[in-house]
């Protein structure tokens, strides 16, 4: 199986926030953000798998600023590490003001995909060779995230989660 | 302050999956059902709160099973916690053949939304009376998703975590 | 031919309403709740058949009361009597206020669908079981409902339509 | 209060049938036709009132002939009576196949509509002066119709029904 | 290869302007409008061709005043010559205010297609008949017009295109 | 008045090919592919001018390439020149078959915006910068293009277009 570096996957997807993507605040729905986030990540992830893919998991989002309607919605998507058949893509989410100029990070958030190939079964997908400073942190730290939500999904149990089990010890001395 | 009953709450969405919901496979994708999910759970923290609410944050979500073209999704809702101005929504998502009469369990989430007033600061809700012994056990377990919410969303530290922490000690021993 | 109970194929729909669903006074548009109508009733449909189903008709619908914007639409949709391959649904339509906790009814209306098979020719449905007192109610009256869908749609001649004739016999002391 | 002709009103949409429109057999849902249809005859309910409208009342539509994926929808609306405030509005609906050239009627239906000010209260609408001999046709029938609507929307009782009691009257040598 | 008339391809487009259509000062957004001229102007082509069709280009369009929400936009499409397997399709557009009475041109615009066969190959279409003086008129300017997208396009030198020479020895006095 | 680097205001878009966007050929329409243009493209001109703008012209757009169902478009856009209150960008679109690796150029395209200010009028917007020879060349080359567009238009005539004329001068000879 050949090798990928993460920058080959980055997905950049930019979004007018229209009426009908709004509550009666005028502010972005949680809803819409998470969908086009679904439609970026995907994208990521159909780069470095070279195949179709399908949404496995999606881990825990926060919203920390409301983003208005007629501001622009910046995803940035890249896988983080790939596993078997399997890739997390971190995505950084930014609130753009044109008119005034103005670039707010809103959030961050982790995808999961399985690639698949045409009967809908899960195929290898490439390593993925991890280059800048971050990207090897978010590789490192990916296996403590993959544990975390096998766990949670009742796949694994703790006592086989290696990478959580670490994380257990450093935080015994708590 | 008023209580309210958890099953007051429920709410329960049934959307019917168009060409448009879905991928190249005739599968929904999983952006469609995370937006449907928000739609769904914020009807629940509005009836519990009386108020307009915010989504404030996902957790992880796992898809478990495909669900295809034609089929009908329903979303199940209800609050099980209420925090000061945040309730937690838990959903259960389940795919109906309504021709073929099937009806299979796709998959679980919780999504966690502030109450806000007319200028959208948070305000208080009514705390939540669990009754089922189902309701008990997702209210008594909540407290350990909102402080593992609050530490990813750097809002908490580890050792002001209680709740967490009487998880870890638990697993000292694995 | 098997029988199912009417309340087997009780459907609800909770559609928040969006600003594209409005009119320049912020109120949902008919056709747009004729839309979801139609969606809703067809799942109710299906549910009785177990079988794709084909809208036939619309039977008079009256808006009663305006819906605004950020309100929630609740449709709960029944099958009221079946025939030989077509059935009779019932909705009554709710107007929902969640922040201010209020729930109005809006209208009532019935649509008619029939079952088809894989050629998308007519097929057989099952009977359909009244039990409630409103639910026996509804079943005696489609018989009227229906004569008079058939002449309205120039497929009976008056004279055959031997419910609308004795209504008219109960008319002619008016 | 001023006087126009029917003709005036006239109004003909033309709408390319979508992927997302059809149900799985790829034909045109009903209830994207009662969308389109709302839409068309409100626009023939403002030129005849020059006057902002809401749809009040939907009668018996039956559908006659499924139009498929691709197909365009041609709706012709003309107002075919006016009341005080209210308006009804005829429709024609015909299924082209551009590429085959044909065009088949698929189906008729009459919407009702009244005209509102700046406070969404009624106002009068212009009288609506019929033509051709079909335009007197719906004019005249048109009465009934309405009595029809306000019986059936429990507004008017039988007794008051002028127009459908001469109906009934000479239905009683049937 | 049959002939047919200019007018059998007239085609016309009445849309209602919706939130969502809009931009935040609730104008009609220019791209809006370039989609449902591309619709109504390849039904035309498929009228004149009897054809499925593919837009081929699109040539300089102006937006000359601003369409407001809930007014409707008429679009008109005739085809104005047609080539060995293109056609040209000239449109009006309209921004009409129903409750004001008033229709007031907001601009013109040619879009070109090309018939396909099965396979998506190009086939013939009929020759176009103009008969009234502007079609005649659209007809003669139509050569200048393709010599100038052809010559954009990179398919034609200017060596070549006979019509926008002439064009050119005209404006030699200039 | 500032002046800005062409390069400060470049744009990119991803778009993924929905059911919705297609022709029964199952190809990206033209019209929704030149709606995504005016939407990427009026990012570039907010960018540049910090001003909210208005579509004005859209220039020849040739499609030479079908886009197919699954594929993402991306879009590339960069203003080319300012004018007083006019910005000219440029779009390079493609076609990505992401499973297959493969990226196409499907086509260019020029559109113009006016930037507003908040009571819809023309306002002044800062010079460009052009600093790579592709965009030296853009830049050069706008002002003919400008010309056209004014003359087609009708608001300018043929003896008061400079560059247009200088290249009737260059043809002369031909």
């Amino acid at each position: 199986m050949n090798k990928k570096f993460a920058k080959e996957s980055y997905t950049e997807m930019n979004e007018l926030v229209l009426p009908n993507d709004t509550n009666t605040f005028g502010n972005l729905m949680g809803g819409r953000l998470l969908y086009w986030m679904d439609i970026c990540s995907a994208m990521a992830a159909q780069k470095h798998s070279n195949s179709p893919v399908v949404t496995v998991s999606v881990d825990n989002v926060s919203f920390k600023r409301s983003i208005k309607l007629g501001e622009v919605v910046t995803i940035q998507a890249k896988v983080s590490r790939a596993f078997s058949s399997s890739m997390e893509v971190r995505m950084e989410i930014f609130a753009h003001n044109l008119p005034e100029g103005t670039r707010i990070k809103s959030n961050e958030a982790y995808y999961t995909f399985v690639a698949i190939d045409e009967n809908t079964k899960p195929r290898k997908v490439a390593e993925l060779i991890p280059e800048s400073e971050e990207e090897i942190k978010l590789f490192d730290e990916a296996l403590q995230r993959r544990e975390l939500r096998l766990i949670l999904a009742g796949k694994m149990e703790v006592k086989d989660a290696k990478s959580i089990k670490s994380l257990i010890s450093a935080m015994k001395t708590v």
